[in-house]
Parts: structure tokens; C-alpha cells; sequence
């Protein structure tokens, strides 16, 4: 079934973006950390070895589009360069907790980075009787990223949306050798076959941060990707992005303060319209979808329940190119009209600065706003572009059509951090969610099948056969573009003939085609019962925290 | 119907709770804000008005319970006294924004502060023909308190719980001259029948602290207690408290966490203790409830989800006296044997200090913890015990046997902020939700009748008889104690003989009770759902955030 998400930096952006960290990491150069390593050994592997970990000058910045809006996670320090050096002589420090490699006659180890889609369906799939597994992830659950923008106006609960890991394979939970660990993988070692981790921690342990290594007799790869900011000045800063359950609780949260804000007595007529600006940049289906929720959400819950500031409020699309690039044409034509008449405005824009309240364009445009969602697609990751590894045009790990990491043992890649290698001949794939999914379930046949033959140790499965190379085959794209209406694109590839559809009936398949995908019961349960109270009952609004 | 919380400080605390805030005063006193009032007058009304507004030497702490968590919630300042004098000579400063008096012909204009149960009650049944309303708050929606414990463990949805304000009176969001403002009261004027306000922001507004007034014709206080931490040391910046959705969200993350945290490779085993500790104060109704969903958590979803460290989760339950004082004794210990075999250790003793990992007692023992929820009753609050009225023992407002406060005209208070005055002859009432409910069903009936007969404007209900004055009736008290099991006290007193009952049966009665008081369809309709799916699925624990 049809379940797509196209970003639009998958395949359009992905020769130019790896330039835009550029500035960005100067930013970061300057600030330094001064907590001990625990693996003073970490920087000898940067020079010599084939050991894969960051710059050590510069603070990593991974984790900061995942912790947009939680003040109480503590940012990542990276040590300094220096800071090795002096403790070189402290080698002989007894902590170095860890998981060690397994002995024979133990279970293999796979080692899986990740809990987005293509991990958790790897996951999913992985016969436990065969291997032991171990899931590191800063989050303890998968987030059905489709129905995220739904989430924002109260449409659907945050957790009818999220999947805990443990649910998904439930060896993390209860297997004695298998473990899910809620951290940050901060480094790689291919020789020695280990991981570096760091506790996502909020004081609680001994010390802090916490690090610990997990040695794997397979990697597998699926960290992800980040937001796409083309390294505009003050998007990280104002912009709220949406690709985390907590990202859309602090949209929620700004919206619904907003709203009550403007009631305030003496609010002037100008500030009111701007607290009720709602700019979304970027008009991928991530980005339409939003504005078509919030139209919803305007049409039907703001008009009954803010009626004093009801005029007030208004929601402008903006859009370097064309909205929903990827779908058929006639299907573009159906969403602009829609969400014209849906009250979203369409404008034509490059951003060229966010300030605190106002967007400046390139052509010079102020635009003041209240609410700045951006959504202009996802590109590697700081994690992932730090990483001594091949990499695919745009930076992600480049992988040969096995999705395996060439050069390196054991080693898998996929998801939104992976792509082919140039010389596979074949074009990076799209930072979709059907990608990712179809590469987990690829991988995990795989693996289920070298398991079987003794091939899941470290090394063992060198010389043997993966069988068939990985081919991806797209099944279509789906977008709702609010009030019951939505857009289905069944054509295999952008200039390939095919059905496509917009409408009701498209709103209903999309509809049945997410829940049916929901993973577990209980969630598409709670979907389907969210989606009939919000008809019956309207969007609930209370405003918690 | 019965559905009574007990909190234990109502009767029993009451003496003696002023005093424990003097050390909390002068720790605030030293800090000082910069920022201009828009009302440079309040200072000379506290010198020689009857005008109630704070000690402006100090900062005000009364948001500090509510924003537990919250570190975006802006602590609020409250103005010095040398910045007032500074700029008196900015009188005639244009902006002094708010709701003027009501003109003839109008209608008139009830102010609420609060959004308790009191204040809601009041708010559903009043008659919006005859009045507009405003109301204050610095959150937009109910909390069904009796139910709070049970989102803590995942078996409610937060949302569950919370019913937005303008879902209870819908006026407020649609009435032309009614308002919700989200906003904490910050001073009264009796004289003029003013209120004065900030608004609750975070950065989105032209300049912070916004600060407007409200004038009334009618003002109801209900704005609640506080929590009662006697003072003791670290008890507000390392217990969790639990009387607001986000104070269970809080709690809910931190439990999560720590599961996970004590996962990591290299925990030691004492670490891991530590970390799974969980440690309640306060045996009273919460505390024991949430002990018991605590248990059922672990019974349940702890040993089969998280079963590496399913040995290591303990609960400890503090108490200074008898766990449920105000229960039969027979019910009391019924509860007590319950606890024990459901693994709750019950620990008689009196907390001393209390350290990020450990407590300590009052005899010396050291208890160290990863998880503290106190919970041992409220008491006035900073913002009543600031005001300039009559006060009842225990230093909540005074009000006679019609919840009319004396010596002011047109106010009124109820609810957890309110108790007789010692002239009425009558004790304090206990900070009950009960109690808090029928004091808002009879004030709102007074109000219509004299609504009814023109005595709703200012100064004009003053010779008015106000009709019966309120009496309260103990209807009986519930409490659940975990796995299918609660209490059942219907005896109207302490000391009087009535039915009480204990096992499978109150817990059906409890269950049953509480879903028909949840306030809306939709609530009930969810919290129905979330016990179903709990009772199939077992309970969530994605950690978002």
C-alpha cells in the first residue's frame, strides 16, 4: 500500500547541501567542554586507524534539532582535542563500562543506531532466536511521522502517534543479551568492532555525561536525518521544525498561547495579526499537510472557541518553487485551489533571515508571524557527516546495493542517512518513509537469512552470498490537504504514467491506507477513536504546561 | 455522589502553616526586578487604602508550584518599590490596558480567578444572559484531580483528565464581553473593584511582563492552595508534586527515564537501587493512590518490559502518622495489608532534609531515591496570604456563611483559598474537591438569583438577602489502593457511624463514580477507553520529550 512522504532534499538538494554546515560549525568551534573521556584512546583512532569519529574541536550539534523545545536536555559536549592529550596519562582509569564482544558459542550481536522507520522494521523483523540485539536511540519509541502534523491542532494524541521500541521487538525488553539503551551513539570504531555512547541524562547518574561502548558483531546504521536550514540565520533558533512528537507539542503549546495571548486586553490590532501569523516554510507534503490541519483547525475550532480573535488569525505557505514538487501536475493544480479556499495563502519566497517575529525574504519582504514552522526537508546529519565512512552524493553513508558500508566489516547502512555509492550507478533514493521501511525489511531478511547460515559473528559472513541487491520500487505518494480532501499519486516515478486522484475518496483511502500502517493495535485503535471524537466533539484545547 | 479527596492539611495543618513560609520569604527578598509597572498607584494603596496587593520587596513565588518542570514559564517579578518611585513621574504613561467598569445598561461583570473546581463549577452554571464574565488564570483548562495519579503510570491519557474552561462555560469563548485571560492574579482593589494581572507569557508579546487590570462588578477568588513543604529544605527544587497535568507529565518522564537509565552498562548495583527508588511523602489520599498505581505499573508493565531491572523498583511510602487519618480504621488497615502485599513499603518517619539522591530524617536514617513525589496536603497560598483581607485560621481568605468576604463589597471566595472566619462558628472545611464543587453550585445559584432581581452590579446587591447560607454535607470519601482494589468511606464524619467498604466492590463503586463526575462526554468517553485498552494493551510508555 501507498504510504509516501516525499522530503524535498532527498533527491533535489542532496548535491548542495553538505556546504551549508559550513558556517555552522565555525559557531561551534569556539565553545568548549571540559569533562573527562572516557576513551582517551578515541583520538588516536582519528589519525591512523580506521576508526571513525568527529572532529574533536568543535562541539557536535546532532542533537539539537531532537531536543528543539526541551530546555532540560542536556546539549551534547564533545571533549577537546586537548583535553585527550592531558588525560593520556589517566589510560589506566578502571571505568570503562560496556558491553563486551561475544564470546563464541554466544548469540551474534546486532547492533541496530536508530528507532525511525527503517530500524524499527529491521527491528521488527529480527529472529531473536538467532541474534542478540541492541537498540540505541535517544528516543524510546517510533513516531508514525505522517500523521505528526495531525497531532498540532489536536486532530490525533501525541501517543496514538508513537510506538515504544519495546513493543515493536520485544527481546529489548525481556531477552537477557538484548537491551534498549536511551543514548547518543557519539562515535565508531570499525577495527575493534565498537560503538561510543552517551546516556541521555538529566543528572541522575553518578557522572555525567555518561559513556559506555557496545563492541557489535553487525552495525546497522539508521540514524536518521536532520532538518534542512541552508544555513539561514535564526531558523534554529525561532523556526520550530516537525519531525519529533515533542516538536508538535511545542507547536501545540505556541499556537494555543498564541491564541489566548491575543486576547489579552490591549493587544494592539497589528500585534494580534502578527501572534496569529502562522508561517509554515517549505511546501512538501510535511509542510502542506500542516497547513491544511491548521486551516482545519481555524475553520472549525478556532471560529467556535476564540471567536474574539477569530478574523485575526491567518496561515501563509511559503514556497521557493513549486508545492508538492513530486506529485502529478493536475494533482498540484487540486492542492493549490484547495488551500487557497481553504484560507491558506501561497506565496512565492526564498527566506533570507529569521528574526524573533519576523521573517525577512529575499527579495527584501517583511513578514511578521507568531508561529514559524519549517519544513524544507532533511539532509545528513552533523552524526553522520562526522563519520569516517564512504559517503553518497549529499553526504549520507554511501552503501553498495546490499546496503552494505564497503570497505569496513559488518557494517549496514539504510533509511534516511543512507545512499548508493556513485559507482553502484544507481541515484540516492528519497528520504521517505516507504524507503526506509522497505530497506529494514530488506536488511532484516537478510540478516535472518546469514544468521541461519552461522554467518552473524563478527566477520563470518564474509565470503558468503546476500542474495538479491536491494530494489526499490515506489508505490505512490499520498497528501491530505485538510477538509476531508487529500491527493493520491499511484505513478511510479515523477515522469511515469499512472492513476492519481484527489478528493474525498482520496482522503479515505489515505485515511484506511495510514491506519491500516499504524504499527500496533492499540494505536490503530486509538487513531481510529481520536479521529471519530474529533468529528463528534471537535479538537481538544487544552494548553498543558 | 461520593467523591471526596482528603487533603490532609484542611483541618489539621491549619494552625500552624502561616509561619512555615517566613524563611521562604526572606530567601526571595533579595532578589529584585527592573522592569516598569504599568500601575505606578498600587504602591500608595498599600500604605493607606483598603487596597490588597503584595509586599513589593519580595518575589512573588506563587507561580513557582505551577511551573514545576516548566523551565520555560517565566518566573514572575514582581515590581520594587524604589522602580515605582522612580516613576512616578511617568504617570500620565499612555498604556495602561484592561477591562474598564461596566457602564449602565450593560451587563454586569463577574470576574473568576481560577480554574479549580470551585471556580468551574461556578462558571458552568452561571446564567450568561444576566452576567458577562472574565476569567483569570494561568491555565485554560480543569484538572479531574482525583484521577491525576493514574496518568502518572500511563494508564490515562493527560488529556484524559483536563477539560478545557471554555468547554465548561462556553460564553467565555464566544460571548462578546466574556473573556478567558491566560494570566495570574497579581493584586486586588477593592476600593475601585479592580483586579490587577500578567499575563503568562514566553517572549511573544511586545513587552514582558504584561501586566493589565480588570475591573468587576462581582469578584469570585477561587484560585487554590498550595502544596505545604513546611519549609523543609530541597523539598521544591528536588519532590515532584502532583496537582497539575504537567506536574504527572513531570513525574511520567522522570520515571521513564530512570527505568532506562538504570539499564546502561556499569550501573552499579546500589546505583540502580537508588535510581528505581521510588519514594512518596504523605500518606494521604494521593500519596496512597499513587503508591498503588505504582505498584500496578511495576506488577504489570515493569516486570514484563523492562525485566532486566524489574528486581531493583522499589516503592516506599513516608508517613508521619497514620496512612488515610481520615478513614475508618478499619478501612485504614485494610489499606495497609493491601499495600504490603502489592510491595509497598510503608516507612513511618518525618522528613528532614531532602538532597538531590537522598532524604534524610528526622531520627538520621538516609533514604536514597531516583523518583520523590510529596504529597502531604496544602496550605495558602503566597498570592492569598498576600492580600489584604480577613483571614480564616489557617490564613485562608475569610468568608461568612454565604462565602462573602467582609468588610470588602462584591467579593467573594471559595474553594481550597477559602475558609470561615472564626466568628461564624463554624470549622475550616477541608481542601476537598467536594467541598470546592458545592461552594461553586450554591454561589452560582446566589448569583442568579441576584442576577435576577438587578443586584449583580457593583454596590448593588448590598441589602439583597443572599438566601440560605451554604452548609456542607459530607457526602463520604474514596480512595483506590491498586490492583481492583479501593476504599469506601460514606460515614459523614470522622467520628460518626455509616457504611464504609474496602476490595473488588469500591473499587467498581470508585471506578464508576468518578467516570460519571469526569465533566464532559468526551472525557468520559476517554478515560473509559484509556481503562479498557490499559486493561488489554497494558499501559504506553513511550517517553516523549
Amino acid at each position: 500500500m501507498a504510504f509516501a512522504r516525499v522530503a524535498r532534499s532527498g533527491l533535489r538538494r542532496s548535491g548542495g547541501t553538505t556546504g551549508n554546515y559550513t558556517s555552522e560549525r565555525n559557531t561551534f568551534s569556539e565553545r568548549v567542554s571540559d569533562h573527562k573521556s572516557f576513551f582517551p584512546s578515541l583520538e588516536k583512532g582519528c589519525v591512523h586507524n580506521n576508526f571513525t569519529c568527529f572532529s574533536t574541536t568543535r562541539r557536535l550539534n546532532h542533537t539539537s534539532f531532537w531536543s528543539r523545545g526541551i530546555r532540560t536536555t542536556p546539549p551534547y559536549q564533545f571533549p577537546l582535542a586537548e583535553r585527550i592529550v592531558e588525560s593520556e596519562s589517566e589510560h589506566d582509569e578502571p571505568r570503562r563500562p560496556g558491553l563486551e564482544a561475544t564470546k563464541p558459542g554466544e548469540k551474534p550481536r546486532v547492533v541496530v543506531l536508530g528507532t525511525g522507520w527503517a530500524a524499527c522494521r529491521f527491528l521488527k523483523g529480527l529472529d531473536t532466536k538467532i541474534y542478540d540485539v541492541v537498540c540505541i536511540s535517544p528516543r524510546n519509541h517510533m513516531v508514525f511521522t505522517p500523521l505528526l502534523a495531525s497531532t498540532c491542532v489536536g486532530t490525533l494524541e501525541f501517543r496514538s502517534v508513537s510506538e515504544p521500541v519495546s513493543r515493536i521487538q520485544s527481546a529489548l525488553a525481556t531477552s537477557p543479551n538484548s537491551y534498549f539503551y536511551l543514548a547518543s551513539c557519539i562515535g565508531l570504531d570499525t577495527n575493534n568492532h565498537e560503538v561510543y555512547c552517551e546516556a541521555r541524562s538529566n543528572g541522575g547518574l553518578p557522572h555525567e555525561p555518561y559513556q559506555f561502548k557496545v563492541a557489535y558483531d553487525k552495525l546497522v546504521i539508521a540514524a536518521g536525518a536532520e532538518p534542512l536550514t541552508f544555513g539561514i540565520k535564526g531558523v534554529k533558533e525561532n523556526a520550530y521544525f516537525l519531525r519529533e512528537v515533542n516538536h508538535a507539542q511545542e507547536i501545540r503549546k505556541k499556537l494555543l498561547l498564541n491564541l489566548m495571548l491575543s486576547e489579552n486586553p490591549g493587544i494592539s490590532e497589528d500585534e494580534k495579526k502578527r501572534l496569529l501569523h502562522c508561517v509554515i516554510i517549505g511546501g512538501g507534503p510535511t509542510g502542506v499537510e500542516f497547513s491544511g490541519e491548521l486551516s482545519d483547525f481555524i475553520m472549525r475550532d478556532v471560529h467556535e472557541r476564540y471567536s474574539h480573535v477569530k478574523d485575526y488569525i491567518k496561515v501563509t505557505l511559503i514556497e521557493a518553487n513549486e508545492i508538492l514538487s513530486s506529485f502529478d501536475v493536475g494533482l498540484r493544480q487540486y492542492a493549490t485551489n484547495h488551500l487557497k479556499k481553504s484560507g491558506v495563502q501561497l506565496m512565492r519566497g526564498v527566506v533570507k533571515e529569521v528574526h524573533p517575529k519576523r521573517i525577512i525574504l529575499s527579495d527584501g519582504t517583511e513578514v511578521p508571524y507568531g508561529l514559524l514552522v519549517w519544513s524544507t526537508g532533511v539532509g545528513a546529519s552533523e552524526f553522520i557527516k562526522s563519520l569516517n565512512l564512504p559517503k553518497s552524493p549529499g553526504g549520507r553513508i554511501g552503501v553498495d546495493q546490499w546496503l552494505r558500508v564497503p570497505s569496513v566489516e559488518d557494517v549496514f547502512a539504510l533509511g534516511d542517512c543512507a545512499g548508493f555509492l556513485e559507482h553502484t550507478g544507481k541515484p540516492v533514493l528519497p528520504a521517505l518513509a516507504q524507503v526506509a521501511e522497505r530497506q529494514g525489511k530488506y536488511l532484516v531478511e537478510v540478516f535472518n537469512r546469514i544468521g541461519k547460515q552461522d554467518g552473524g559473528k563478527a566477520f563470518s559472513g564474509k565470503d558468503m552470498s546476500l542474495g538479491d541487491p536491494f530494489v526499490y520500487k515506489h508505490l505512490g505518494s499520498m497528501a491530505s490537504v485538510g477538509r476531508y480532501k487529500a491527493l493520491v499519486d499511484l505513478r511510479q516515478s515523477k515522469d511515469a504514467q499512472g492513476i492519481s486522484l484527489a478528493g474525498f475518496v482520496s482522503w479515505l483511502i489515505w485515511r484506511s491506507a495510514y491506519l491500516t500502517r499504524v504499527v500496533s493495535w492499540r494505536n490503530r485503535f486509538y487513531v481510529a477513536v481520536n479521529w471519530a471524537t474529533t468529528l463528534v466533539f471537535g479538537r481538544d484545547d487544552s494548553r498543558i504546561g
